[in-house]
């Protein structure tokens, strides 16, 4: 009998606004849901160990704590992060990775400080220029993996496939779905429509053996229609931040309208319940960094316990899944290596 | 005492998906909550008759019927509706408008055959390239007027602060908006946040007299920290299409889970009524095409007659606050004109 292989994680535990009262819970919930983890906490030590004792002193030996002097500023610019985040908890987390301590890194920190890192410490895949963030938003059947988040503003109709690969290779690999479908987003479904970067990834998509459903609107993207929507950083920012800015104010207005009307018992408030928790951003918490040479999880900086977990859970199964190998695999079969 | 003056709009009988099923009771219901308004009717002749006549025979005398032999499909491109439009009631109500004989139309028909006729028959005001459509959207507190949506997929630094000129004068006459705020569209609150083109416009914007908010996030449509709401139209119409698709899902999977469960006389039913009511796209409905020498709104091809009625005021309110010389006005006085 073969004993299952230890993957270990680093955990930025200073990263999400909440610090180690959400981090360290998260790690520990993580650590009993996946019994093949091991987590390096990255952070003030004294700290770290009290927070690891006082929550579940069983599991300490399964955490490893390396200590770091500071914390990256939400708001550090990229100049601040290079000259002034060496000893920041995050950077800890990057090099780890970096130097094969840990396989995967999870923070919920700057996602400007994680993308200076990732590129600085991890570097990118051979012929992606910059990582691509992706976000699971939910739909009405399950999720769909939304990129680019804002990394990538101006982007190449190269860039935009491989964006669709890399989405493609990670829900294979981590989401388990065989062939997973691709769309482009677009201002309508006809070949005419759009301007010309769009128009001519949708050409390169064609020829490429992915399960490519063509353009989508912006509708398909939680109507189900496909596994993964591709679209430039500036407009997947803006699209992420205002369906997150429609879901809060829609769940208000249902949760004030409601509240108290609904015994605890009835049907009617378990099916809210069950609705709440599908649109909960904490049930689909974890951006990837995808195109590094190395796995790195952005989870939500307001995230509560739960999301975090499903954050670190998520960077488990990519990095056992070996998810950088299999898309610098996929980039060069399909010949889609930018020249540098 | 003076008698005040008639408005008369011209509307596009078969542009919704419905029909006259749809447009002559939206008409009948626009005439009576407008009783300066008269309506002409642009479509086949025979039908709109009896349509009329069926609805409410008593307000005949405040309908004009222009005959049109056939319908634009949703799917004409640009060339289809120049060679083969001009017969259409679409064409016939923009007719209107250039002659004067109607002071706005209204279509539910497809947009890209608007914007085509509006360029073709209305022109664009001296300075600007194409129309712009600008949608409300419900925010916490009111409506935010986001603009563009689709008609300008690139866009110049110009472009994008001719849209929050035309946008705050538009909220200003129609809404009754004193000193409406704009905000631009971006990946962060921060000047050195996005690309070339949305911080050359920062800098334009933050020149003129306009009460400009700044950079905004995509949350802050929702948020209502803005009147306007500011984009190049590829981001725009993959906002507006997710947010509705999100709004769709989210509505769906809410009045499952309450419906059966609350009383109708209840508390919580009437909350959940007034919520839905808020977000229904019926209660925005209306977008008009900015930037062209008249007044063109367009209808979502789906809406029911409230939708429709409420779009057809949108139109009476912008053609008596002479929406288009406004706009003129604004552009010229801030020097704002494009070389043509």
């Amino acid at each position: 009998m073969s004993v299952p292989e230890k993957t270990v994680l680093a955990l930025d535990a200073h990263g999400g606004d909440q610090g180690l009262a959400v981090s360290v819970p998260a790690a520990i919930a993580a650590l009993k849901e996946d019994t093949q983890l091991q987590i390096i906490l990255t952070g003030d030590k004294n700290a770290l160990r009290e927070a690891i004792l006082a929550v579940d002193a069983s599991l300490e030996n399964r955490f490893v704590i390396q200590h770091a002097e500071s914390v990256i500023a939400m708001d550090a610019n990229p100049a601040d992060v290079l000259r002034r985040g060496r000893d920041s908890s995050m950077w800890k987390a990057f090099e780890l990775v970096a130097g094969k301590e840990a396989a995967a890194c999870v923070s919920g920190g700057s996602t400007t400080a994680m993308m200076v890192m990732g590129v600085k410490l991890l570097g990118m895949l051979p012929g992606i220029q910059r990582p691509a963030l992706m976000a699971y938003v939910p739909n009405t059947r399950n999720y769909t993996g939304l990129l680019d988040l804002g990394a990538n503003l101006k982007v190449t109709a190269r860039q935009l496939v491989q964006f669709a690969v890399m989405g493609a290779v990670t829900a294979r690999e981590v989401e388990g779905l065989t062939d997973p479908t691709v769309g482009l987003l677009n201002v309508g479904h006809e070949d005419s429509k759009g301007h010309n970067v769009v128009r001519e990834a949708h050409g390169m998509l064609q020829d490429l053996p992915i399960n490519y459903a063509g353009f989508i609107e912006g509708h398909d993207i939680f109507d189900g229609t496909v596994d993964i929507a591709v679209c430039d950083g500036f407009a997947g920012n803006l699209i992420l931040k205002s369906t997150e800015g429609l879901a809060r104010m829609m769940l208000t207005e249902f949760r004030n309208a409601v509240s108290g009307s609904l015994a605890d018992e009835t049907m009617a408030a378990s099916s809210v319940r069950r609705v709440l928790a599908r649109l909960d951003p904490a049930a689909h918490n974890g951006a990837p960094l995808l195109g590094l040479n190395g796995v790195a999880v952005k989870s939500h900086g307001g995230s509560d316990q739960k999301g975090l977990t499903r954050a670190i859970l998520e960077a488990g199964r990519e990095a056992r899944r070996q998810v950088p190998g299999r898309i610098e695999a996929s980039i060069h079969e399909y010949q889609l290596e930018a020249a540098s």
